[in-house]
């Protein structure tokens, strides 16, 4: 058994408003050519707000990249602590309790990672495993969950801390003037989560079965070219079209299960964009609030990658939960285009404690 | 049940001799202040042979990050396949057999990572688990054999493909002058493997127990600094005596197995520089011998990051392997400092089959 418990979520002190934004857009784009379309994409996100970790004027700066990255690093040390910390209160856990650390983040770039320093830092065992994944972008937190899942499968007395720090505003690029980078523009966030996966105990989702999906010969529509300047995010138009593969994808995931996609109690699915949202409702014939956690994420935070479903789920637990033996699912989408899909069971440890 | 089978290896056809290293450390850095000292170095590692992705002349220019990177993903797909295939052969599977591809480089960097350009370009079925890792540089070849050891713990009828892919001379950078750099630039060569862990059935080296172990505050030890002109890579003095730590690290593992790691069969461990293998046949009390498959990858090779352990593997398997029954160890030692322990029995497929 592998219960994910509630995530810590921390989102930095900068925010940046929906008005703001397209005004900025206006301003900052204001002779290019599809000004008229990218402010249109822009508004149909319905992001409102977004967090981002420096004022807007030097988030629009590009100091090169080896400052960005020192940046990342300084600001990760800085927060990931904190909620780490959460995350092992919420599980009811201390540091020393934790067999493996899996930390995801595709904004900055660290060797040895984050998982060496968080060892030191914050007393986790030397013996703690470490895996480090910086290339699985959105899907990565979809990807932690599922192979902290593997993991207590093979040693069901361990926990796994998982650790997920996004900072997708050091990776503007203002000499990228495509469409689709004036979208991300105007779409990304950032935010931190970190959550903790039981092998015994804890209140969550228990996880029964985890699936990966690759959409065929999809590699360049979400991908980062790697330049002097950092990454550079390439958006291609047809990824929000992607749920009429994914969809079925999920279905053929809970079928063998013996679940029916469509029929579950909660979803906690990544927010890439509001039509991964309006098109898994439509292929799989649920109503618009079936997806209100992950649809407040967007609108409140932006798409904050592989932190997005940590902060849904977060505030699934806020809401009071699932309820005791609730059906689920969890599904990060993100480069490849990879699908992460974990099923669960909603366990309440007091009310299993009775039963 | 996991079991490690035969690797595949590939070299690319460029070669670099201890000769035309060390004149050319000569040529370039004539007026370096501790030339003599970085030229005694070089020689002390007792590398003869190393091979490299492009002709000298080229592998000295630096393009830039941008070109480089660019030249890691063209050479990685054309020599990656290769290998794959003849690990597979190795171990009697097809792609659709596979589970989980394992992809560790840290000489590059990708995302959507070289995991999904596999599974549509070979055939592996689109549900395959997708586990990139950039940031535990030499170490991640152990790391893949322990998270292939975990997945088929859990999952014990899957069948995990590992890729090691590392192209060290694209790290190359002509303005770092330390003595760490000059000796890296006569150390360090390119090298490509593939392997695949079987759930069931396989002929090699079948892991019983994995470990990992991070020696305290030696963060800054092996590191990458990230700079518009892409890694560039630290190495402090005191790493080639983190023996004195990870020797008892290995006995740490061994001991609870019921097993004396100083009186194993079979020794596959990290060579990263001669005194790596030396102190550990000092703390271990072992000779020279006990490490020869390892020393033999050094000195033809150079170190090939997280590729050693499988070159070195794959001479033992050349070499008619070690014996039904017979122990060993594999240990991959990297940035952190991290090393990835595992304990393995040598499994001969024919003699399993008559027992």
């Amino acid at each position: 058994m592998a219960t994910l418990c509630r995530p810590a979520i921390a989102v930095p002190e900068h925010l940046i408003t929906r008005e703001q934004t397209l005004a900025l857009a206006k301003v900052l784009h204001h002779d290019h050519p599809q000004l008229d379309l990218a402010l249109r994409l822009i508004d149909n996100t319905g992001v409102q707000t977004r967090h981002i970790l420096q004022p807007i004027g030097d988030t629009l700066e590009h100091p090169g990249f080896a400052v960005r990255n020192a940046l990342y690093e300084k600001e990760a040390k800085s927060r990931v602590p904190d909620v780490v910390r959460r995350a092992l209160d919420h599980a009811d856990l201390t540091a020393a309790d934790i067999d493996l650390i899996v930390y995801v983040s595709c904004t900055g770039f660290m060797m040895p990672s984050m998982t060496a320093w968080l060892i030191n830092a914050m007393g986790f065992r030397s013996s703690t495993r470490q895996l480090p994944i910086a290339q699985l972008g959105c899907a990565a937190g979809g990807a932690a969950i599922n192979r902290a899942h593997d993991f207590c499968t093979a040693y069901p007395r361990s926990n796994v801390l998982i650790v997920a720090c996004e900072f997708c505003s050091l990776l503007y690029q203002p000499t990228d003037l495509g469409i689709g980078n004036l979208l991300s523009n105007g779409l990304f966030g950032d935010a931190l989560a970190a959550a903790v996966v039981r092998g015994e105990g804890g209140e969550g989702v228990r996880i029964e079965r985890n699936s990966s999906r690759l959409v065929p010969d999809t590699e360049s529509w979400i991908a980062y070219e790697v330049r002097e300047t950092g990454f550079h995010f390439l958006l291609d138009k047809r990824v929000p079209g992607t749920m009429s593969v994914l969809a079925p994808a999920m279905r053929d995931v809970a079928e063998p299960h013996g679940w029916d996609i469509a029929d579950l109690d909660f979803y906690i699915v990544h927010a890439g964009g509001p039509r991964i949202l309006d098109d898994l409702g439509k292929y799989l014939r649920l109503p618009p609030e079936t997806f209100r956690y992950s649809r407040t994420t967007l609108t409140e935070r932006g798409n904050v990658a592989s932190v997005v479903i940590f902060d849904a789920l977060e505030r699934l637990f806020a809401d009071g939960g699932a309820g005791h033996g609730a059906r689920g699912v969890i599904a990060g989408f993100g480069p490849g285009i990879t699908a992460e899909i974990a099923l669960g069971t909603w366990t309440a440890s007091r009310v299993a404690a009775v039963t």
